[in-house]
């Protein structure tokens, strides 16, 4: 079992989320804890202040050290495992992928911690944090909706919680390629029809259109990808040929090469 | 105002992120208005069935065309604009970044597909669709959560949902250079202080040490958003110092460059 802390001042936001699909699954199974706990409980004053004006002026506020620090450490004393890894979800972190994904489904415990308007003081970052990670190149609200992206992407690599059935997603990802296209019923649907190699059940001409579609779309809308992919000499020669605009044999093109084929 | 409607077979998911927080701001305030649209409505048989299995076999289940494409005209038809713009979030999309989000905050009308577990039947992508976004590269469960991400991130932009609170974040980062660290009260929190000038009162030196740090953090961990970014002579001299191993004057160490330091 994961056993995961949540540390948030917004602990109603994930309620939608941690109630509905793969992430109640995995609760109810008992693969996946989570204890969400509100750090403003681990204020000291009346006020129950969480966060105070940044030192060197500036806009906005920053999360006071003490509380962060007090609720970690309350969090680590409950965990069998004494909670090693604190996540902190933030655009200066190392960008999620699914192999650090991975590597989190493979531990026993972590704590994840969100901010929500404010920074955090760097004290936090500098000693009380392992890893920062980054959704990506945007800026959200707070780390909540962050976490349940991690929470949800993690929860469906736990041992039991899914079927088969998105399985073959991840496979056709992790191996470097975006998905192929694919098609269910009606074969054909207001005048769009299927590719015929998909009906023609001929399982070798299916897997040589899947491969070939999966490898021009990521060539098309995400060449980054193919660097790290072992191209064998017949995907280099598609390439080559599509490099020269030359499309025929691609039954579903991307929008800018639908012109250079007519 | 904006107009979002998201598709979804898991409407009671956003419950707790439109109920809090900046979603829930917006909404009250009429910023934005969110219309949550269960596509299972639209199954026109007895078990109100939306996916079946694809052509050509292999794993998982896929999501009709049919019941889409008549979600899509009837979220049209009540939209003052007929809603042009059809979003898809997809790992095979265009990856997600601020400028998207600014792009999408400018817009009046906008709706988004979710899938869940189930991939599209290719015709909802070449014919109904006309954005696929990426959150990024690793796979999570279905749409939703990455709609609420985005929804988050356009919230936050529309005219009058933020304050001046969180705005610092946004020119940081949309400027192009990660966060400089930052520290509120105590100045020295269990032995640790916060770095002198800081507390200087001196603004030039101040506003000197922000820009030289966020530099420092953005060349040792997101080197590549560098490229974009217009550096000055003093930059460079500074990037050509740490190339060396040499890091004084630089107060927060990321921790691969601690050891060097000493």
């Amino acid at each position: 079992m994961l056993r995961v802390a949540v540390l948030t001042l917004f602990p109603e936001m994930f309620t939608g989320v941690l109630g509905a699909s793969i992430l109640k699954r995995a609760l109810e199974q008992g693969q996946l804890a989570v204890e969400l706990v509100n750090f403003r409980d681990f204020a000291t004053d009346r006020h129950r202040t969480v966060d105070d004006y940044p030192f060197g002026g500036g806009a906005g506020m920053l999360l006071k050290p003490g509380p962060l620090f007090d609720a970690v450490e309350a969090v680590r004393s409950r965990m069998p495992g004494g909670c090693p890894r604190v996540l902190l979800m933030s655009p200066q972190g190392r960008v999620l992928t699914q192999g650090l994904v991975q590597e989190l489904a493979r531990e026993r415990e972590w704590m994840v911690l969100c901010g929500h308007y404010e920074g955090f003081d760097e004290r936090v970052r500098e000693h009380l944090v392992t890893d920062e990670i980054s959704l990506g190149d945007f800026v959200l609200t707070g780390g909540e909706i962050a976490a349940m992206a991690l929470l949800d992407a993690v929860a469906r690599l736990l041992p039991g919680v899914l079927g088969n059935q998105a399985s073959a997603h991840d496979e056709s990802f992790s191996a470097g390629l975006l998905e192929y296209p694919q098609y269910t019923r009606p074969a054909v649907f207001r005048d769009w029809a299927v590719p015929p190699t998909l009906l023609s059940g001929h399982h070798q001409k299916i897997a040589e259109w899947r491969h070939v579609h999966a490898l021009y779309r990521t060539w098309a809308r995400r060449p980054d990808l193919l660097r790290g992919y072992p191209l064998t000499d017949a995907d280099r020669r598609w390439i080559a040929r599509w490099e020269q605009g030359d499309f025929s044999g691609i039954d579903v093109l991307e929008p800018q090469h639908r012109a250079e084929r007519m």
